[in-house]
């Protein structure tokens, strides 16, 4: 029962499930399907394939996670990032249109849904944690970028090819000369309708006397005001005639349901980029689930929230939809009106049923620069350049890799990106681990405790070197400590006592080992002794499964003043016994 | 002038020589030639090269490693290791026996030359440290494995094709019945005269008078004794023409010195396998030359030493040689005979010059057999499998990266070894930072000292959460803490404050920042407030440069006891003055 509990958390809340919950479950779900609509929609043409599918994508996936998934308020369906990410993964298996190209956007869902599953069954869900978060940042920035670039096409009713923003860029200078006028004013009067009712709507018509909350809410359904308006021109002023694309005939009805056929050669194809949308689309869900459920002090489980994405996408699949994900904007609206069960979720694919199921017909007129305006005006609100500001002041390391990630992916595109973005943020941690801060320490006059000499005015022996590693020691920085301790000794001829404080050593590998054995044999041959201080347990019970501590030749003390203490007993009492020198209280 | 003196040691040790200096080294010139002549002939063999090779690699390598190198004992030349891995790298590229095969042979060395003098000038020696000291094992007793097996074949007369362990052996089986008595005869008997001198000789000469020194050096004389032995025997009974191969004509003379031609594309292919030997031979010669220095107390510099293996191989490649390092035997050789300085290495270099000006007609009836013995029982004890119980008893993780290392080099080659012992080396550690100790603490009574509640009997206030995490906070285990927290907060809803103790924190990077400002604003939002205690001082330095000190609810107290009495001071110092309880003055 705990075993099925785990697994299906619909159990759980279904059990407490009331009227009063039900009747505001279902007021929410008809704000979100409103705004779901164009979103569907858009994101299905973002991804090269037919509008319906957009629609599809948001049925059988928010069923499935409201029965699996663990957030009250994640809502699922078609995102941006992910769509940009089929068509990058797809486009080169087949041409845009085909049915091969659908059939291959349905099999990425699976592998994706199926690799989702099998990670959250083996509780791999920490591999998600690899994408440093100013990747994840660059990634998301460079993505939206690409993506604005390639909608300002349809926008403007010109061509905007290419694989990568670069490129698009290009292909949208060539053909800047045959602007569609009519499409031009549809699309740019969508833009400015959209970026003006994103910031000014709200607080207009709370001034006009709305509700904080219903203000709010009316101006997350703009979108789908821009839509009816934009139909309406088409229809009213025949502008179709005059060359603006519309959507046109939508095919009415349910996706059929069908298990994708198996086809090993092309999925193993796609096992790199389902792999890939598969850790984003993750990281970006499970980020709002957990900034969302933490508002309301609810548990998340990062486990089964993998199998619930993963039973998503399995669903999309499935119905015929394509890769699907948890979405910041469509949470944060389901949140703020209330929703308080995953049924908001599953009330909301009802709604996009009704839809598809009878009012397909009024999409014929609906022009495709209005839905690319509304992807324009959602992605450009994840371009964030201040975060290069923000991870220049506090990490140089990190912002190495937040940029070589934006442009690679930039230049070369969104794969080659995350690739390297995390392969140069993994490098360069590593990298500076092997080169830890090594202090030589002192005695504080006054007190028992022993402070880098550097920062701090602090009593030392000759005979004997301190020194503190502040990091674990393991096959990266082995060999750096040995240098250091033997460059050290040879400078110093006088030294006959070398001890290495290691309370912040959280682990010693067996490379780390063998070079404080041969640090240890070294200096024995030198006539020094090797000593250890404030070993932590763990790294303790370790070591004493090695040869290590019967060779040393030192002891390992339970402070650095003991083991001082153990060697020049005089000098460390009276230097403890002194009066302490005024503002040498810090930590360093 | 200093910089004279950084980049050519030869000014600091060569202003010193003495004329006795002179001769010490002298006399261990010639008995270094006399072990390095057998070995040079059969690496030459091993890499699928003619045996002049060999010989050609043992003479400007030496002389340029004298001007250049920091250790004065290290012996540079052709070794077992990377000769099996120039044989790997250059079989795809060209027919053993082929001029373009030499041709090879000459571009890996002056590619992995140029690589390892550019990463001494760039100081990139760091890049060896990413081979664990696990994976070095595994590898190399993975290569003693395939390349004794391959050798087998010259020793029994038999064939032992193939690229990797598996392959090797399994030719060596379906071969078995084509056996050459007389080659088996002279192979096998230079086996067990090679193993017992290894073992039981220096005893022998010792009991019989000697000094141990000069049983020592007379021991390690033995393959060439097995080499005039059995030149003898094949010269005297006419067994070359019974099918024993032997090696034939060597041509005379002194290689001629030319710079090998550049071809883009053979150094584009060389690229990958230059590295890799770059860095196994790096490693290897390094830490030799530590191990020496040590015993005498000098100092070798980790990047002038990639400069000088760097000219090594400069020089072997335009003088007609294939890639070189330092060797451990012949150093301990030269060490042990008493080589005082690096010119013992260059006068080698002419007793090498001289036998292949003069003596190589004598090689003609050498047999390959005792060559191929000669590196069997050289490489065995490179065969080291009680390192495989040992780093199992220390650490599990070292252990599947050795057993990983070993397997793919046996089964896949020699390149695939590394690249996955040393990604998995990399994985394993970053994979075990993902998942930090975190204990939670409480104060030890009759003690301001904190500890694990798990451990220690200890006093904790029900409405403060103490946390000690032992790891740099960081991308791979950020979300991991995050997620720790919350549900211990979730846990227990007594919970006011969560005190964070750092002193094994050595980094925060920017995604654990953003983890803990969400955390900071999750726990807000419940009503708690978030505190740090004991931030090191570089931490902390780089924490005021962000946000995030301004929005954090608590304060960062610089010790877990003083910021468990800012919230509770009347249990903190009741917990302070009670009696202390026996047993538990432990750390963990």
């Amino acid at each position: 029962m705990n075993l099925l509990r785990r697994y299906l958390p619909i159990l759980s809340w279904g059990a407490e499930y009331t009227g009063k919950t039900f009747t505001n479950d279902l007021i929410v779900a008809v704000i979100v399907t409103v705004m779901l609509i164009p979103q569907s929609l858009a994101y299905a043409l973002l991804a090269g394939l037919p509008v319906q599918v957009g629609l599809f994508a948001s049925m059988a996936p928010l069923l499935l996670y409201a029965v699996f998934g663990t957030s009250r308020t994640l809502a699922v369906g078609p995102v941006a990032v992910a769509s940009l990410m089929t068509a990058a993964a797809i486009s080169p298996l087949a041409a845009q249109g085909s049915p091969e190209y659908l059939g291959a956007a349905i099999a990425l869902a699976m592998v994706s849904g199926l690799m989702l599953v099998a990670m959250g069954l083996l509780r791999l869900g920490f591999l998600a944690n690899f994408l440093s978060h100013p990747v994840v940042s660059g990634f998301i920035t460079a993505s939206g970028l690409q993506i604005a670039a390639g909608q300002l096409g349809p926008v403007l009713g010109i061509r905007a090819e290419g694989e990568t923003f670069v490129e698009i860029v290009h292909s949208l200078a060539t053909d800047l000369g045959s602007i569609n006028p009519f499409t031009a004013v549809i699309g740019v009067a969508a833009l400015v309708f959209l970026f003006w009712s994103r910031s000014r709507l709200k607080p207009l018509l709370v001034r006009s006397g709305l509700s904080e909350k219903a203000a709010g809410t009316c101006a997350k359904i703009a979108p789908a005001v821009a839509l009816v308006a934009s139909i309406l021109a088409v229809w009213g002023f025949g502008l179709d005639q005059q060359g603006v694309r519309i959507v046109g005939d939508v095919p009415k009805g349910l996706p059929r349901i069908s298990l994708p056929p198996f086809d090993a050669a092309l999925w193993t194809k796609l096992l790199v980029p389902a792999l890939l949308i598969s850790i984003v689309g993750y990281v970006e869900s499970i980020s709002v689930a957990l900034t969302l459920a933490a508002k309301r002090r609810q548990r998340v489980d990062p486990d089964q929230e993998l199998i619930a994405l993963g039973a998503a996408n399995v669903g999309a699949a499935v119905s015929g939809g394509f890769p699907v994900t948890g979405g910041l904007a469509r949470s944060v609206v389901n949140f703020e009106a209330g929703a308080e069960t995953p049924a908001a979720g599953a009330f909301t694919a009802v709604g996009i049923a009704l839809v598809t199921l009878f009012l397909t017909p009024l999409l014929f007129f609906l022009p495709k620069a209005t839905l690319a305006a509304t992807i324009v005006v959602a992605v450009l609100s994840l371009v964030d350049f201040s975060a290069l500001k923000k991870t220049w002041d506090y990490s140089r390391a990190d912002f190495a890799a937040m940029v070589a990630t934006i442009l690679v992916t930039l230049v070369e595109g969104v794969e080659a990106g995350l690739v390297v973005g995390v392969g140069l943020s993994i490098f360069l941690y590593l990298y500076a681990t092997s080169r830890p801060h090594i202090a030589v320490v002192g005695q504080i006059p006054g007190t028992t405790s022993f402070r880098n000499v550097a920062r701090h005015a602090v009593v030392t022996d000759s005979e004997i070197l301190s020194l503190r590693v502040d990091e674990s020691l393991y096959f990266p920085n082995a060999r750096y400590i040995e240098d250091r301790i033997n460059e050290a000794v040879a400078k110093s001829p006088s030294i006959r006592h070398v001890i290495l404080e290691c309370p912040a050593v959280n682990a010693i590998d067996t490379s780390a080992l063998e070079s404080l054995e041969a640090i240890n044999h070294r200096l024995k041959d030198g006539g020094i002794t090797l000593h250890l201080s404030e070993v932590k347990g763990p790294v303790m019970d370790r070591l004493k499964r090695s040869h290590f501590l019967h060779e040393l030749s030192g002891k390992v003390h339970l402070s650095q003043y003991e083991a001082v203490a153990s060697i020049n007993p005089e000098l460390a009492q009276k230097t403890r016994d002194a009066e302490r020198a005024p503002g040498t209280g810090g930590k360093a």
